[in-house]
């Protein structure tokens, strides 16, 4: 499906709007979370093993921070080693110097780093029970709008990305309680996308909250609480928080993000030329996901822009691996190669490609054969 | 005791050099911790009783975000009714709109808000048992230089203050174990310093943890080991990690910031420049310590500024004591209200009185008469 209001970075008109995102005082703040639903067999494969999964956000986490992981041995990746795609995030900040702010918000596992507690529960697997409690939604919604108004006092741009894994199934559930159609629309890490699993968990879910199809369109807590994880209400009150100061917020990532817009507009919070979304053109021209449907259902002009990192070209078979279908997108990867972009004078796709084809070598190929720099 | 580099902000000449201390991009750095020292009757009066000493860090770190605690019924106050130097802390913020950090730094009750974890435990007793691991003071160090790396990548000037309930003892004894004589030099919440049970706490625990003075003089991680509390490495860590990003640093304090001074000054840190301390006339006319007295045995040159904030003119009697001995300073009251008197144009003392006399009406006398601004 198409949408009016989308553009690729790479091309010079694709730039158009995206220039007033533009700062020096910009921040990536990266929201982690867990849910249970992710251990429903064949639902996601962030993480090598199902005993993995939960350490997937933190690990990302602490990857982009330190280079190497501190709560697990090795880098997160598929079962078969596509790295997780923070290595983009991870090249994408140290290219701009955007200094990264993570926040736990029911993380299973904490980040051996600082981050900022919102003090959220872990989400609940949605097939047997409400994700979190709706007071708590409250909270977490509560906290993160205090997050977005500190942080966007000194910033002007705030760059919001997450590591949630099954993290699109919630976002599947969300949106149809909100009323909007995203059956089969939903992203995946994986090139053979488990949609029919995702369709029938989902519907099994609603059934079990007697939800049925825009029941929440007035109240999105709702939706969350029932079918939704822990990630959502903060990452929704940041954007309000900062939106609400006059700043502005890039929503770095894919389907997922849009199922944050959808929360957004039943709050009724006027998002006008406040916010885009940002991702990667592997998440654009994934035959399996529709994000342009989503977007045509939420907004007809929201923009949205997307980045074509040529991953084709890497001498990283791990990373040719993401123009074929695997990752796409995550840990705010899409958002914040294009806030570098935007941000890094003369950088172009071959200057990003080496350094991430740098940055694959030294941490993930031969982590050994350097000193790493933990700050 | 006189101090070479020592000026009141209140006059025209004081302002020298503290003007490559103001920035549009600067964050106040609230770093919160719990000592089992403070236990000790008698040490303290920072809270009401010593069932509530615990919940004053979280409570004044509440109190600056909402005007209210969460954790607690009531503002943080001497048990006679002085409110916590948060309420200065909390105008000068609103005043120059500086965003707040909160930062977990083993407290032993965690704030209702968003806070950044640094996953320390809390500080023990000094009397009895070392504060804290000589590993786990590492590790606050650590995470302290990411929290300043991070943060100065978009701010120039951090300002940095603490909450620690009988955090002028153990600076007492980390300056002693680092040699300097700090005996009766270190200031009190209290009219009357309680300086001899100070002087006898910390010789117990010298003699318990094997140290003299000087012991520690090229090892200040020991020190604070053996005498501190976990708010010292975080603190230092966190300095060390803007001034290596080029950037600068407030410390907002006391006596207990000249602790943090000499520590870094241990650890062969280049202060040059870099850093100043604020604090309240309070503090540098309190005869019962000795600020300039810590200085010139850890500095000869560092630039101290202190502010009169007129509190003797105060419509209210909790603000009018701190003029007559009682609180003086803490929480980063000195340091944040010359920051807000460095970058809000045209501030006046009694300005700022004014809407400090006002936080008192609206916040502690007549809370229930005003809708609290829960951002």
């Amino acid at each position: 499906m198409k949408y009016n209001n989308i553009h690729c970075i790479n091309s010079i008109e694709g730039i158009y709007g995206l220039e007033s995102f533009k700062s020096t005082k910009s921040v990536f703040i990266f929201v982690i979370s867990y849910t249970a639903t992710s251990t429903i067999p064949g639902l996601t494969v962030a993480g090598a093993n199902t005993d993995l999964i939960k350490y997937t956000p933190p690990a990302d986490a602490e990857y982009i921070h330190y280079g190497m992981c501190k709560s697990i041995n090795n880098i997160p990746a598929t079962p078969d080693g596509k790295p997780t795609p923070a290595i983009i995030t991870k090249t994408a900040l140290d290219i701009s110097n955007i200094p990264i702010c993570v926040v736990d918000s029911g993380s299973e596992i904490k980040p051996i780093l600082p981050y900022l507690s919102t003090n959220s529960p872990i989400g609940k697997n949605i097939l047997d029970e409400p994700a979190i409690g709706y007071q708590e939604t409250l909270q977490n919604y509560e906290m993160g709008k205090i997050i977005g108004n500190q942080m966007s006092k000194v910033n002007d741009t705030i760059i919001l990305g997450e590591s949630v894994p099954g993290g699109t199934t919630t976002a599947l559930g969300v949106m149809q309680a909100l009323g909007i159609d995203a059956f089969n629309k939903v992203s995946s890490s994986m090139p053979d996308n488990p949609t029919r699993l995702k369709n029938k968990v989902i519907e099994k879910a609603m059934l079990r909250s007697n939800i049925k199809f825009g029941d929440c369109s007035t109240d999105a807590f709702r939706a969350i609480s029932k079918l939704g994880d822990p990630m959502m209400p903060t990452l929704a009150g940041i954007t309000e928080g900062v939106i609400s100061n006059g700043k502005k917020v890039i929503l770095a990532g894919g389907t997922q993000m849009c199922c944050i817009l959808a929360i957004l507009y039943s709050l009724k919070i006027n998002l006008k030329q406040k916010i885009c979304l940002g991702t990667t053109s592997y998440v654009y021209n994934d035959e399996q996901s529709d994000i342009c449907g989503l977007m045509n259902q939420i907004d007809e002009d929201l923009p949205i822009y997307y980045i074509d990192l040529g991953l084709k070209n890497s001498t990283k078979k791990g990373l040719r691996a993401y123009s074929e279908g695997f990752v796409k997108e995550g840990a705010g990867a899409g958002g914040t190669a294009i806030a570098a972009f935007l941000n890094k004078e003369n950088l172009t796709q071959d200057i990003f490609l080496d350094k991430l084809d740098n940055n694959y070598l030294t941490t993930i190929e031969e982590p050994s054969l350097i000193s790493v720099d933990k700050k």
